[in-house]
């Protein structure tokens, strides 16, 4: 990856703001961006991978924060496609592999990998993170009156639930329900 | 089309900001929206179409400034695809008229088609419209030191150069000539 | 109209945040520019249109659209001005129309001119969608919980019962009924 | 007044961005609010009839302040009205009394005839403040490539050249030149 | 002070954005500015004093409305320091002196310093003028579902029923109480 | 830490623009968030400690990540402070280490501590990238035309100058030094 290309990368995703809120007639200026919503998404993927090490999972924590932190990199190039399109796109997995590794080079683009195939525990937790992470700001644009994103805050809801029945995620289960019903009682 | 999902769709476009800007780091809080796009788009439309009628040339002129107006309805379900992304889709053409279609019925559906199929001379007025109000938007940015832009202003410079080597857009060159001239000499 | 005075005024209109909305504590931020106003009301005109030529009635439905495009082409040179200052205008008719005409030309000054008087079937349609497009707008800020805006939304209703009780716009009543009550039904 | 109407003309001002930013292209999300720019006119004018009392010129400081902080109270009711509408006015001076009284009372009503009328040193030190905050402003946004604020950035010289050639303002000639000189040198 | 400094530091108060709002999760671009805050104080400063005045209480109505114009200046230097952070300074009262009379001059520190001192009739009605804008604005957050301002709500609505329980604001508890009763009305 | 705390703090990240922007005249809607600001550090801190490590540092490029993304953590509680008042908190290490430590718990605080301590490798390489992302974005703005944040874009440089004289950062000076001469030919 050539350096000017890294920042300018940065640059994008901290002016992106996420597609499917705006769809949803969320105003751009109090939108959340893409970097935005990677941070969340690599705090919370840190604190819940803690908790999955702490619980005696072998889980590599400092990992899993950094898979949230880059998973949605391609997005400075393709900018935020919703599912909708992203089914329409050909082989869309090779698309991104390839869009990847051409701009960011192996290791990130095996990272990418990683948190998209969701084998690892390690890409599990970030998936949830991720997961978790728009959930969240969902409830928080409902409470603002934007009801029209609900349809995301019920597919989270439904996708966290699966994700969690499983190993190793059932083992932080009650933790993850301790949040949802937390932010809840915080954002009605 | 159901009276909700106009409404809606309308709602999205109003709160889009294009991908396009915001991936050269213009913040989305002061980003044109698709609607204020296809609002410019399709007053320039109207403009140049009369200027074409003027010289005698037997166009429609309110049907340019609606295939102007209408040509990016389809951002309200799948967001504002870069061209990048645009050419990885198989059959990028049916999957938009596919969703045209469903979405918005046949009779919008065709204007939509009318425009992508570049045939009619209402269809190529409207086309250098949309693609001017681009270019003249980048040039704004520009001026407000936004300097990534400057591939934008530059392809859509080009774009104009060759859609109007060909008739009936070449009866009016010299008016889009002194448009570019005009918004260099205010944009600097 | 000099060119550069078409863009500048393009520029003005994707700028200026309608004062309504501010004056009742909308943050200009998330405020809809006069452009995407203007933009809502077209498409929705060449909805109603459509529906209405379905019926039977004669009419232009794309001349509909572009009076309810052009409209507020006016307000790029005198800003949003509100109704009671309006009021305060002497012959704020003539005064309009000299606006319009000197900044614009003759052809859109008469669109415009046409949109103002209330008279031929086009008008009066695109007069119904730019009402309709502000009263639903209004309802998605009331959602919000901008509640001062209910005066906008109880005011632009009673206008449109008013205007769909006469024809042609009574033909499509059922349809401007059920765009109520389904926008009530989203934005609560 | 009652007091239901102070809060609600506060929180209009406070969302209001002056029209003259808006109509040469500033995007209203980084436009300076009314609020902003009376906040600005009113410590300046502290400033400056701080100055003028210490040239030994008899003039009531705190006044000066309070006459800039209300001058655009009548904008919570008529939004920011653009010199070309007033002047379209009939008679403009009586109605803006008219709609002051109503909506504020006697009192501050008559300080902002005050302001108006330019006969007191205090309304003129307010009057020289507000144009100088508008003149800076200018000034930042010309900084930020916004260059069609030129002309307001110009006639508010050319009227600050004018106010300070009589009594009391010449007696600080001097430190308004210096603002001036020194704003242009921070931004450019 | 210099010159540069006066506009620099209007133009910083202009800009920031109160940190308690934020850190409550307003969206910066909808959030209340330091300067916008100064001003609707200063007004209600106004307004209360009056009220007292024509109590009959000896009170300076101008110098009420410039202590509250001016009680923020320091935080063009400091930002806007939360509660939690001004009681980790030490000596927090004597660094907020040294950076007044250094930045600003004597006179405006001795402003900023009987403001904070909360002696006089004056700096009491500007104190409560503060906390009364900060409440009120804390509402309007709250009617836009920003539920975790409800502890500035609270906490204001406290300070503000010790601050009239004294002379002279007890001479005007029921128009405070009435303007409280009224914007929980307006803003629910 | 209490989950709830957690996402309140997340929250408050994603919405406070960082002071020094905003005192420097930046408006706060296209101001930089905090979260905005550890997403880029952080990537950059990944970038740069592979770097590193390609060149036989041994070096956990995974725990710089984290120890970019987790050090602004505290201004969820304490808002983003200025180093002025930095300065004139007592003990201001303790201050932060309290503040963590109850906020955070130990695992975090700890984290935060070893990045303010700049001691390790992995510590010193998250400095570096905190310091060059904020360096690069104080550039985006000089080009926008802000240029009181040119003290900020100088000091910055200063501190990058220092920090790679010593090992192990000197052993990427190159890096350092391309990605600075990169991002002056894209920002100007």
């Amino acid at each position: 990856m050539k350096v000017e290309t890294l920042f300018k990368f940065l640059e994008a995703l901290k002016n992106i703001v996420r597609t499917g809120w705006m769809l949803r007639g969320i105003p751009a200026s109090i939108g959340e961006t893409v970097a935005e919503h990677s941070f969340e998404a690599s705090v919370l993927a840190f604190y819940l991978a803690s908790k999955l090490r702490d619980k005696g999972v072998n889980i590599d924590v400092n990992k899993v924060a950094v898979l949230a932190l880059l998973h949605d990199l391609p997005e400075a190039i393709t900018g935020d496609i919703v599912r909708y399109v992203k089914d329409a796109i050909v082989r869309a997995r090779d698309f991104e592999e390839k869009v990847s590794t051409e701009a960011f080079g192996d290791e990130i683009a095996s990272l990418i990998r990683e948190f998209n195939e969701l084998k690892t525990y390690e890409a599990k937790v970030a998936r949830l993170a991720e997961i978790l992470a728009t959930h969240i700001q969902g409830k928080r644009y409902l409470a603002n009156g934007y009801s029209r994103v609900e349809d995301i805050v019920n597919n989270t809801l439904e996708e966290i639930k699966e994700l969690i029945k499983n190993e190793p995620l059932s083992k932080i289960s009650d933790n993850i329900n301790e949040i949802i019903s937390k932010s809840r009682e915080t954002y009605g």
